[in-house]
């Protein structure tokens, strides 16, 4: 694409380019936020950029930017801007300290190794726009940076930001098969097309980079965290090298998912104790295999004695163990173990607990390369958890929020439910224990929702997600709504009125779903395997603990899991403050009451209603935000391209339809548990609890 | 696309529009043949469109083909004509019979249902262009006709063409698993967004049906022949119904592949018999439930008693018997039953021979509406077959020939292999029955090479075989070349110096891949499971016609498979001048060679050489022709745009390398049983017998 974009020079190009008749001509969501239509008048009229100035050593992801904005400026103002030696008036300055035009003063020390200032300046008496920064990937955020600014309707002439990312790591999870079966995901099958990589390098590859770039994105992990072996062989590393080669450019790592019994299965060893000195060896040898083939490769994530992989406690060792000996390999090239807390044990303690109760003893035993990767919430990304005990709770341990991007627990990609107010939530709750989760942590992961489909996200809306999550890992301080407000500048439209409504329809869609799905606490409560709608009786899988009745714990008395003092305990894993107000029914927030206590249905709730009741008027809640997302979303017709338009409007009917059956069924079921009337003037459910109980999902997708 | 495109109207487009800035500018491969690129200036003065008139009743079909021509038009000559209500100058007229103008003279009853007609001449004293048909569909496909002629080249001013398909039925068999899997899929996954339907209806699907009705297919069938039931529940006829609305305007009917076993699994009865009362009561109630949501469903495509499928003989009954039964659960509804003859018995006999057997002696037991699928050859899609005994041999059964555009046997959609040569060889093979292959049958069924790949079937190139497929099943008289000619000028470029080097490249490209898997008549000689490389030396799997050995039957004194009447005497299922011919290999001509015989090494061929010195010359010519292919898709880079010209120049490193390895692998391992030398001046194989065995490939696609 460069290349042929460099040919296109400074050709000016007619706004008529938007009626293409081909087929690729609709807007089908595969541009994602990086559009670059063109402007309307007023805004082109402060676009006013002439050329682009280098002052800069050369480098890859240096071109990388330059070409980035070379293709924004000319989709935004039909002229791609040429490079030119010196900055006359209009023109783009990216600049290093070394290199830096006289006259450029910066805080250079605050932009740190991949921070950005941008900044409108005179410079020799020339009005230009300055992005600086110590090092390329810091002159490529900044690029994009403006790129944002201009396509979400910023002053350009007036720009002064600085931004410097607070968490170092930010990681994409893919949980995706070498297969192309995509664990959890719902946009199709995997990007990653092994069979034919590295002799086949789609384009695609391009795109996802420079998508992840322009989020300050900074690693990939490319398989599956339930991994096989097969990854590590010569040949996998060779097409993990091929992507590794087109996402250098844009500043994003390859990392991989490792299975702990590789030794066994692919060095012929008889043990992968991690204790073992041939088991060691053979991961030393294997570090020094990846690094010959991919130089900057970021790391190992691992998932190990974890819902049936293998791990170092197969061998009687530790989790710091296993995760040490790997470090060790990755030591003498710079790179990162990351080792998720995501364990519960076979036994019958709250699953809830027993992270914290594996993982805290822990701290301190951790290699310096060792992150530990916990989870946002204590169970498994419901649409509602509280934060995850051990954020805060392991000073001497460096650890990464886990988030999940692909929405297994709220809906897949048909519902439309914006998650920018789930990340905040967990990143700027506070520990208790002198910082937030976001202080608490040094990377940040989020699993991926990306896959084939044209759209990336499966649908459009979940394109939002993505944005979300990398823009709230650079900085945690961004408020949720002010990152949906650019992303829908940049992907629907920048007319502030229309924006304005697309960011409060996406505003009220997490609460909507925790309503609808699992309010007041609830959790877990969905169908078995696909996790696909909702199916709180099931009581009979395999472990207690997979069973919607062990977290809902409903009958004829009550509902809830007991967590406090007079239960499980779990709630003491949290600082004391938070123990004692979370112990308290009374002092619980009504959105965590039942995760934290079994209460009867009669149970008096701020609202005055009961208990019951008020589960009832949530679900109804739930459902009636949908509606209104979807009558909201039927306005914006005239201000949205008819396909995008029409696909959402598509899946908010789904949404809608599932919404009901989320609360019909739930209803149904939890009243013939308590054998409560409906409260008076409640809709009865559609259909019998046993007509919700006999459905069948059975080539649901993700599984 | 269509309401977008009509509010396009007059607006004239600047050529400019083919440097859009914007990711959808490169050229990926999506839009197929039908790229209606702007024609170069002397063939856009013969493009006089100025309007379009419809002549005949409205309907969708009418209106799509209208749409197309507006869309074809302002591609190639930049301006989208109106629709008019008189001939101008310059008038595209749609005329059916009723509504013709005054003055046109057209033999409608030569054009029967599907055909079409295409004329330039004067009415009314102006220069007009004629399409006439005495359908909507015939319209529609004489559309296509016209929007060929203009993308290859003809001269519009002279057109005189009329076409009328030779075989009613032309249908794509889409392997398609119902979790998207496809087996034997090698461009993604399937199309067919099963969890999303009916709900979420992807644009994709119109422009397959788009595809398709360029050339002239009129069916589908949805679901893999390795059917599941659930395909025939009614959620899943929902989804197939909305698949159906979308294909209807083009001329697509749905089919569905059916499980014999259905009324078993999914009726709750006790068998599936189908001399069964309450069987064949199921089957019709189902037929009726079916047509009550797709009016126009295709029929059911049958594989049973077929590799493990369920079928009328797990109940003693024959293949008369269960299709008959399906036929008369469709025969009310106009329905069809395509009943496939891929069956081969546990018993050790040979396999080649086994069709024949079990269907030539129920010739005249079937219902009407009962078609008998044949494959091309006896055994299974190899590189070359001889053709099926069966075609001529069952003149009371109305046959269908099922040809496979997927390239299962052929290097998956690595490999450039056209196979526009096998369809033709198969077509017009004389069966000395008194007509060739193509005449014997009143369908044709190609196992589709499509699914979510970007460019639709995994290569650029692999596209040829979709359309070759297409074009050739409409009129098998046409020559593989010519249409390769229309292919490569429309897909790629209409210059006639570049067109005909592609086309040139094309033609070799079968022989090749006979020459470098599989010469002189050699079959069934790939890996195990996935059918990827080479893996002649495999002896111990299930069924003994499963072996590469079986097939060859190479030893220290001889190669090939005995089929002669000192052998299986498979041959004599042919008329009996083939049976003559090939039952003695003075007769057998060198490509069918060993698939009739078992030859001493040093039986002397045809060109003085040694049969063993010929296999290995073959090998060795397979090989150099890639190498030539490969360096004149080199000299083509100036004619081709980048991407993919690229894109081909890597799948064929990929297919030179793996030519190679197949050429090693065999030569090794049949020098390892012949115990003979090299052929002086031979380059021995590059690495040992054993390694090449060694090589596994555990996630190889299209299992």
């Amino acid at each position: 694409m460069n290349t042929f974009f460099a040919r296109l020079g400074g050709l000016l190009l007619v706004t008529a380019l938007a009626l293409l008749p081909g087929w690729a001509a609709a807007e089908d969501g595969y541009e994602l936020w990086l559009r670059y239509r063109p402007l309307v008048a007023p805004a082109m009229a402060q676009l006013p950029v002439r050329s682009i100035v280098v002052a800069a050593p050369d480098s890859p992801t240096l071109r990388a930017a330059v070409a980035e904005l070379q293709r924004g400026v000319a989709g935004m103002a039909g002229r791609a801007p040429a490079v030119a030696d010196a900055p006359g008036p209009g023109a783009l300055v990216l600049a290093t300290p070394a290199r830096a035009p006289a006259g450029v003063s910066v805080d250079w020390a605050a932009l740190g190794a991949e921070g950005y200032a941008l900044r409108s300046l005179v410079l020799q008496g020339r009005r230009v726009t300055l992005i600086a920064a110590n090092t390329d990937r810091g002159l490529l955020y900044g690029s994009f940076a403006w790129l944002r600014a201009a396509q979400t309707g910023a002053d350009l002439s007036r720009l002064d930001e600085r931004s410097a990312p607070k968490v170092g790591l930010r990681l994409l999870n893919h949980w995706d098969n070498l297969d192309r079966h995509v664990e959890r995901g719902y946009a199709g099958a995997s990007l990653w097309d092994w069979w034919r990589l590295p002799d086949i390098v789609d384009a695609r590859y391009t795109d996802y980079a420079r998508a992840n770039a322009s989020l300050g994105i900074n690693g990939a992990v490319l398989n599956n965290v339930n991994a096989k072996a097969d990854s590590l062989t010569a040949p996998y590393l060779a097409k993990a090298a091929a992507l590794a080669d087109v996402f250098r450019p844009w500043g994003v790592k390859v990392w991989l998912s490792a299975r702990f019994s590789a030794p066994r299965e692919l060095g012929g060893l008889k043990t992968s104790d991690p204790l073992d000195p041939a088991v060691r060896a053979w991961w030393q040898a294997k570090a020094a295999e990846i690094y010959r083939v991919i130089p900057d490769f970021g790391g190992f994530l691992v998932k190990a004695n974890s819902e049936g992989q293998p791990g170092p406690q197969d061998y009687g060792r530790s989790h710091a163990d296993g995760a040490n000996m790997l470090a060790e390999a990755l030591a003498p090239h710079g790179g990162v173990v990351m080792w998720r807390a995501f364990v519960y044990a076979p036994e019958a303690k709250d699953r809830a607990a027993q992270a914290f109760d594996d993982f805290k003893p822990l701290d301190g035993q951790f290699a310096p390369n060792v992150i530990v990767q916990v989870k946002n919430g204590p169970i498994d990304f419901q649409p509602r958890e509280p934060f995850h005990p051990l954020f805060g709770a392991m000073p001497k341990t460096p650890l990464a929020l886990e988030l999940q991007i692909t929405k297994e627990y709220l809906g897949f990609s048909s519902h439309l439910v914006h998650l920018g107010p789930l990340f905040e939530e967990v990143l700027k709750a506070d520990t208790h224990r002198g910082t937030t989760v976001a202080g608490a942590v040094k990377a940040i992961a989020g699993v991926a929702n990306i896959g084939t489909d044209r759209n990336w996200s499966g649908s459009q809306f979940d394109q939002a997600n993505w944005y979300s999550f990398g823009r709230l890992a650079w900085d945690p301080d961004l408020a949720a709504a002010d990152v949906a407000r650019e992303w829908a500048a940049q992907t629907f439209t920048a007319r502030p009125a229309a924006r304005d409504a697309i960011v409060a329809l996406m505003a009220d869609s997490r609460e909507a779903v925790v309503d609808y799905m699992t309010p007041l606490g609830l959790h877990h409560l969905m169908g078995t395997g696909h996790h696909h709608g909702p199916a709180p009786w099931v009581d009979n899988l395999e472990r207690v603990d997979w069973n919607p009745t062990y977290f809902h714990r409903a009958s004829r008395s009550g509902i809830g899991f007991d967590r406090s003092a007079s239960g499980s305990k779990a709630v003491a894993q949290y600082a004391p403050a938070l123990a004692r107000a979370w112990g308290d029914p009374r002092s619980t927030p009504p959105e965590l009451l039942l995760w934290f206590h079994h209460l009867p249905w009669d149970h008096a709730m701020p609202s005055g209603r009961t208990l019951w009741a008020e589960l009832v008027t949530r679900y109804d809640r739930g459902v009636a935000t949908v509606d209104s997302m979807a009558r909201r979303w039927a306005a914006l017709n005239p201000d949205i391209d008819p396909q995008r338009h029409a696909e959402v409007t598509a899946y908010l009917t789904v949404q809608a339809r599932e919404a009901r059956w989320w609360r019909d069924a739930c209803i149904a079921y939890f009243q013939s548990v308590s054998g409560l009337p409906l409260p008076a003037g409640t809709r009865p459910p559609a259909r019998s609890l046993a007509d919700y109980q006999a459905l069948q999902f059975p080539h649901a997708p993700g599984r």
